[in-house]
């Protein structure tokens, strides 16, 4: 029972050199793999004729659908739509329906409808068009030997648009194949190794139908098991029952039985607990913050975070000790427990978190090791602090905080701190 | 005078079902662009023999550089070692100075060491073991018919300390080539259109050795030229001379002729007239002072930011008069100059931003669009404010908020606003 095979190939000289990373690549996949399609294959080259059309070459004799990004921007280093005109033996012609588009675009933003804005209105006389509501490029749809190539634009919301709209209802209609379903268990503190050790019997005795796989993360792994098969009821309880047998065997590592980021998990707990949460960051400077608000509906628990980057901030608006800081420094347990009371009080929250750390040499390095971050989580009953040492660069220690923060939050709410 | 080409094969079904997001390729083209070595082409295959080997082949016959990353791991999905031993036509042996590392550090992390960790020490006995000092997955190198071809794990601080320790050394004694120098103009407020039929007679008179990219980002256009010569000093006038031509003609919307992010314009700025800042943020949830503490240093200036999730922070914390937030709404711009004013006195700053808004919908749809922001900076002089409108989704708008704050900051500092 095979898959339908699709490539990706993205294009653009950007992508080569390194000034983009592709987040494309990762949502098309995921999307598609949804769908039961899987991407054998993803390919990136340059904005190069040659390279586009040996990439086409290639990708056609070991797939069945060809998904391609990039290049269809308006400048002159974009040149995937004729490449691909030429490619596929057609003429471009001005598509009616798009040059609309594109005028109203124009007169919204008010800005001068240009020459170079009319050649984004041509599409090749043999593709369907895929309508960008999102943006100027138009999406592309060939067929060759029954085979699919779809081409989309770059930008990362316009080619989203397109997939949605126009690419996944097409696919559902055209390919009929087994549902793939994915389980995921989340766990944090040990590593892949001692996993893999301690639920080799239960891996080994998976059927051939389901795959388990290790992804590790910031001072977690994540474990999924993908099953395929025609019967999806069938196949869901199957996942389940094995899901269920590897996480009792992990225990205490397992903390959460989806696939969700761990702000996800705690905001969960928070809605349904109805208490809400306060911060106070010193060197994570806010990225906590930030990854609690990017759940939606996180108003409803998630009060604030005071970022207090200079010792005065943590003095006037944490109300931490002068005394505290000077005798044991902004880096220390002490001043970690301040300001989290201090954080739930000026925050009127049920709980607060805070974070205090040297994530590279700085002032504080006299004092303590770079790496060092203490935590402090508070509520109206007790505090509990946490001692780290991280040993990355500045980005990675600042986000194995965070990850560790939050790990942090979730432990004390279950009792486990 | 053509480069050395290089290509990049990425190992992982993790990849290709949209698990994880390459970020590893990206880093890797920008360092080896800096020696002048081009990556040609990015493949990503799965986990699986048949395909590995068909990647190696199908590079090999283009690029004389391979560079594969993933699949190291010690878990039984992780094949490409032994592929790779295959491949080459070599015998698996120990590898003590490895073995030595990973029994440290399994002592150190006070873990037991595994059979399955023993593994990890063997390599093929016909490849150049690339010391991996964090973490257990040594890098290999091999040579075939004067091409190279090297495999590094796919955790990226891993992949990056083998690549500076072990590879780029190698490859700087190995390939003599041309110096490949960027310039780039930092541009806001105008789009990739815009700006090229503004410049076109400038692009069309650059130099065959001269190259000129758009890179469109939030709110943003970043532009880039690329130069090669084996005459560095030269080149490098080369391109200031037309970097100038180009600022000039674009005039008020060039805010900054180096390729690096806003929060590190603005640091620059803020270290030089050792003035300080403080934030406000409601709808960006912490997001603008991450990026400012993503600059080291920024402790010199920034002093904090208050994160005001819920109406009762922005009264008691910010002081916020509970009038205009019944009066005028949470987002309004009366609202924002509260805000500002407020964090100017709270975090002692010399200037304050803040930010307001909905990101989505949410409890303030009634009284604004979603969409709508409104941000003030103030300093001991003045307020000023800006509206604006974000269409998108969330994040999406989340990220906007963010660019369009640092922008504004900018901007009043400039005089510009």
């Amino acid at each position: 029972m095979s898959n339908i095979k699709a490539s990706i190939i993205t294009i653009g000289d950007e992508l080569l050199i390194g000034q983009t990373i592709d987040t494309n690549s990762a949502w098309i996949a995921q999307r598609l793999n949804d769908l039961g399609i899987d991407i054998i294959r993803r390919v990136a080259v340059g904005d190069l004729k040659d390279a586009i059309r040996e990439a086409l070459d290639e990708e056609l004799s070991k797939a069945e659908i060809i998904l391609i990004t990039g290049g269809l921007g308006p400048t002159a280093d974009d040149i995937t739509k004729p490449v691909l005109c030429e490619y596929f033996g057609a003429e471009m012609i001005v598509n009616e329906q798009v040059l609309q588009h594109l005028k109203d675009i124009f007169t919204k933003r008010n800005r001068p409808f240009l020459e170079r804005n009319l050649k984004q209105a041509e599409v090749p006389d043999n593709c369907t068009v895929l309508f960008n509501k999102m943006g100027t490029a138009p999406g592309m749809w060939f067929e060759k030997n029954s085979k699919v190539i779809i081409s989309m634009p770059g930008v990362p919301f316009e080619m989203m648009g397109i997939m949605e709209d126009e690419v996944i209802p097409r696919f559902r209609k055209r390919y009929i194949s087994d549902s793939l379903i994915h389980r995921s268990i989340m766990t944090a503190g040990e590593g892949e190794s001692y996993i893999a050790n301690k639920i080799e019997d239960l891996e080994n005795a998976l059927p051939a139908h389901i795959r388990l796989a290790y992804l590790p993360g910031y001072g977690s792994v994540k474990l999924r098991l993908t099953g395929r098969s025609n019967d999806e009821l069938r196949l869901i309880k199957e996942l389940e029952l094995r899901q269920e047998e590897i996480a009792n065997r992990l225990g205490d590592i397992v903390i959460a039985m989806d696939d969700f980021p761990l702000e996800y998990t705690i905001g969960k707990y928070f809605v349904e607990k109805q208490v809400t949460l306060g911060l106070a960051e010193s060197c994570t400077g806010g990225f906590i913050a930030h990854h609690l608000t990017q759940v939606m509906g996180s108003a409803g628990y998630f009060n604030g975070s005071i970022v207090c980057y200079q010792e005065s901030v943590k003095e006037n608006v944490l109300g931490v000790k002068h005394n505290t800081l000077d005798e044991y420094g902004a880096v220390s347990e002490e001043t970690a427990i301040e300001m989290a009371k201090g954080a739930l009080k000026v925050l009127g929250a049920d709980y607060a978190l805070s974070v205090t750390g040297l994530l590279s040499a700085g002032s504080e390095s006299d004092r303590v090791p770079v790496g060092t971050v203490w935590m402090a989580i508070a509520s109206k009953e007790d505090v509990k602090t946490k001692h780290f040492r991280f040993h990355y660069d500045r980005p990675r220690n600042k986000e194995m905080a965070v990850q560790m923060g939050m790990l942090m939050i979730w432990k004390y709410l279950h009792g486990k701190l």
